[in-house]
């Protein structure tokens, strides 16, 4: 499967998301809290956590005529997060729009937050029951612990690997590995698929971010819509430099230290000598390599699946991961 | 029973729930998370809500065992949405101390908010299965709704005793109605117990809250700790001053209304008048029979309750709601 043949069939199968979710918010009577929600959800976005809870559930047979109604919590809860994100960093713009708490203030999105949590919560429990409720109570503890760990780190000028990777793991890979797992266990998987499913989704969101990661130095500015080199002007540990501190010898971790206690300006004007270190010390062949030997161990655990075209599109995805460029 | 021993009773079951809560916390990971939420939990609250959880399941036999973990999610919820009220309200104090957000500013509480919020709701799920879960959902969608409805009441001067009450159902009495029910479903109660029971916290919540408001107006300040009035003054309807309008004459009516679009230091000023016309129409005692017919009927209701140690506390705190002078 292509990357293009992938991406069209995810754009068809979101359109069907996006339908479910529209009926299924009808039951909001204020306007205002309607309005902010349907910005937060249809304001772009490629679903691809109920994507995963669909194809999870599909590995294993036909996934239960309900499946769409469990996937779309997973949707809610991200879109919930990142309403509550947005007011705590003061975002003005989020996917090139003007985020909620831009139109509407602080107060509203905050609650209407806690309203597209509430009702994720009460869905995935209503057509999930106990076992997709457990899943999404550990990914949601887990992603507020993450930003308690995250806000801790932000004092710190070094942070290891093990400290990233706890990060990156309640952030981002709790919630998309809790998509995969609730969509085969809604199926009926067993421990052992539920298991796979888990390691799959864990590991495809730890890959997404490494790659993220290695787009801000070598991405093409003109694909990634970013500046180059953002992520080291802002200070920010990520995957490649904590590979490169690590095996760099003791001038130029000095080097890269003193940088990281710099101004944002300086460390713009020596980006160059920073990324010269960092490839001296094979930082970014280090960090893509783990993200290969990540997406190679959710592969090698879809090998217990038949063949079947929602694993077809799972392979696809996690190729998808390493292979983009935006 | 009386106030004295109704409220000694509380508070020696209420000692047994904060112990509850105190393991259930342990599992908090971020010492400032662990910090935020025992703040939010352990300055003050009389544990009303898992206090009627227990209550009610107590109703019709000895409870579960793991009734009271069942019964801490209600004081999670309720925890959860005073924590986002206050960053919301930016409010500097809570019965007398520091709020979380002024100790430790907006971004970490409204993240503690989120993980007390989920938290509630996994281990809600966990106890009382999808029983308590729908109820729970139901609760905390119409406590946001009743927050945009109150938002959208902010613009109006004169507000309907139909839109006073369905904002109160929402932002008092819906999460109260769900601590009760849910207790006595937990014990397997039938559906007509749970009728009940979900009209007792309904109406509790209500008579407590429109005894509130004759307070404001009625109150001994020093007993209250507030001053007389405060409604009034910050252009607040609350039901005796709704009551009074719908009765008064034009001329009457006339003089409430410009005073409800005046200054605030003018209706300070005008106090008296206001009171004497809201006398004049019956405003208070109108409130108070409807607290009573509430509480009449949420008693009422019990009567399909043989006699218990629970059911004499439950009408000891109808009456305690009604007989409270602060």
């Amino acid at each position: 499967m292509t990357n293009t043949e992938l991406l069209a069939l995810f754009k068809k199968k979101s359109v069907a998301i996006d339908a479910v979710m529209t009926e299924d918010l009808a039951i909001i009577q204020s306007p205002l809290l309607a309005k902010i929600i349907h910005h937060a959800i249809f304001q772009g976005g490629k679903r691809i956590r109920p994507l995963l809870t669909l194809l999870a559930a599909s590995l294993v047979g036909p996934p239960p005529a309900d499946t769409p109604r469990l996937a779309i919590s997973f949707e809610y809860l991200h879109a919930a997060s990142l309403l509550h994100d947005d007011v705590i960093d003061h975002a003005i713009l989020r996917r090139g729009a003007e985020t909620a708490n831009t139109i509407w203030g602080m107060e509203p999105v905050i609650l209407a937050g806690d309203y597209l949590h509430a009702h994720a919560m009460a869905l995935a429990s209503e057509v999930g029951g106990s076992t997709a409720m457990a899943l999404i109570g550990r990914a949601t503890g887990a992603m507020v612990e993450s930003e308690f760990l995250q806000m801790h780190n932000a004092h710190e000028i070094l942070i290891s690997e093990e400290n990233y990777f706890q990060v990156l793991r309640g952030k981002t890979a709790a919630l998309i590995a809790a998509a995969c797992e609730a969509g085969i266990a809604h199926n009926q998987g067993s421990a052992e698929q539920r298991l796979a499913l888990r390691t799959y989704g864990t590991n495809l969101g730890l890959a997404f971010q490494i790659v993220d990661d290695l787009l801000d130095y070598l991405g093409d500015p003109a694909k990634t819509g970013k500046a180059v080199g953002n992520d080291f002007q802002e200070g920010k540990m990520t995957l490649p430099l904590i590979k490169a501190l690590k095996r760099a010898d003791a001038k130029d971790r000095e080097m890269l230290t003193s940088l990281l206690q710099a101004t944002p300006q300086e460390r713009s004007r020596q980006l160059a000598l920073a990324h010269t270190i960092m490839e001296k010390y094979q930082g970014f062949s280090l960090a893509r390599a783990q993200a290969e030997s990540l997406l190679g161990e959710a592969l090698a655990g879809l090998a217990i699946f038949g063949e079947a075209p929602a694993k077809e599109s799972l392979t696809g995805l996690a190729h998808y991961v390493l292979s983009r460029d935006k």
